[in-house]
C-alpha cells in the first residue's frame, strides 16, 4: 500500500456499497456479527452525499433457485440505511464479484475514480471477492471493518467458527495485500 | 456446487498449480503451516501426467520492488516439487489473481476446460483469490486443502493468529460458496 489513508480519500474516491440487502440479515443464515453495520453504512452514506463525492451501489440479484436474494423476493431488497439516492449509480451482479458481469470497471475508469471506500456484506463473501478483485484490477481500496458483517460457518471438517472470528480473519488476510483497513468514525474524522 | 466430485473429476479437468515458488518459503515470511503441501502438490502431478489431463502452471512475476518473487530472483524459482513438464502451460502474473493481466481464461475455455482442481501458495492470498476468481466466472472448482498453506499474520489491530487459523477460516469462507473441498489421498483415490 503506497499511499496513505489521506491521500485516498479525495473528492473522486467513491463510497462502494455491496449487497446491504435484506435476506442477508434472514435468521436461516445463522448468528451474525457487527449489528451496528449498518448504521456505519448510513453514517458513510449522509458523510460522502455531504461532500458531494461519488456513491456507487452493488445489488445481488441471485439466479439461484433457492437464494434469498433473487429478484422479485422481499430479501432481494435494500435496507433502508443503504437506499440508493436519485442519481446514484446501481449495479446488478450475479456473483459474488462486483467486477464479473458487470459495467463496474469501465464506470469507474469513466468516472475518473481510482480509489474505493468500500463496506456492506458479507466480509468472507461479496466483500472480500469484490475487494481483491478491486485491488489487482488497479484500484486503492479502503476497507471499513465496522461497515462490513458475516455469519457463523462451518467448515467441510465439521469445525464451527463465529461470525465474528470468521469476519477478523478474513480482515487479516485482506489487510495490507489487498487494501488499508479503517473504522468508521476514524474515516469519518478524517474527512472532516 | 450442483455436482459431486466425481462428476467434476473427468477427462478436462485441469490441475492449476499456484505460485509454489522459492520465495514464499522464505524465513522472512514468518512461520508456514502444513509443511507438506509441496509434497502432496507432487503426488497430484504425478497422478494428472499419469492420466495425460492438463497440467496448468502459474507463477507470481512481482513488479513490487521489494518483493522475493520478482523475475530474476532466486525466489521466483518454481519449487523441484512442482516443476512443469515440457508442454505443460505456464501463466505468469503480477498480481493475486491467475486471471487478471493472463490468458488463463482464454486459454481453459479454448482447451474446454471447465473444472479445475487448485492447489499452491497461498492459501488466502493467490490461491483464494483465483479460486473465488474462477468460480465466479463459471468454472467449477475443487480446492485441495492439505496442498495449500499460508503464513502467520498480525491484523490491523495488532492481534496475531496462527498460520493454521489463518489457513482453516480461509477454507471455511471457500467452502460451499466457492469451491468443493478435497484432501489429497481421497482426491488420488477418486482417480484410480
Amino acid at each position: 500500500m503506497p499511499n496513505t489513508m489521506q491521500n485516498l480519500l479525495a473528492k473522486n474516491t467513491a463510497l462502494l456499497v455491496v449487497d446491504v440487502q435484506k435476506g442477508l440479515n434472514d435468521p436461516s443464515l445463522g448468528n451474525r456479527n457487527n449489528p451496528h453495520a449498518e448504521k456505519n453504512i448510513a453514517l458513510l452514506l449522509a458523510a460522502w452525499r455531504q461532500k458531494d463525492w461519488p456513491v456507487v451501489h452493488v445489488k445481488h440479484c441471485s439466479v439461484e433457485p433457492d437464494s434469498l436474494l433473487r429478484p422479485g423476493l422481499p430479501g432481494n431488497e435494500i435496507q433502508t440505511e443503504a437506499q440508493p439516492a436519485p442519481g446514484e449509480a446501481v449495479f446488478s451482479k450475479t456473483t459474488n464479484s462486483a467486477f464479473i458481469g458487470t459495467d463496474l470497471e469501465n464506470f469507474l475508469h469513466k468516472e475518473k475514480i481510482e480509489s474505493l471506500v468500500v463496506v456492506g456484506l458479507t466480509t468472507d463473501h461479496c466483500i472480500s471477492t469484490s475487494v481483491r478483485m478491486a485491488a489487482n484490477l488497479g484500484f486503492d481500496v479502503i476497507l471499513v471493518s465496522d461497515a462490513t458483517a458475516t455469519h457463523d460457518r462451518t467448515g467441510h471438517d465439521g469445525v464451527r467458527y463465529t461470525a465474528e472470528q470468521i469476519h477478523q480473519v478474513n480482515l487479516i488476510s485482506l489487510n495490507g495485500e489487498f487494501c488499508q483497513m479503517a473504522e468508521t468514525q476514524s474515516l469519518l474524522q478524517e474527512l472532516n
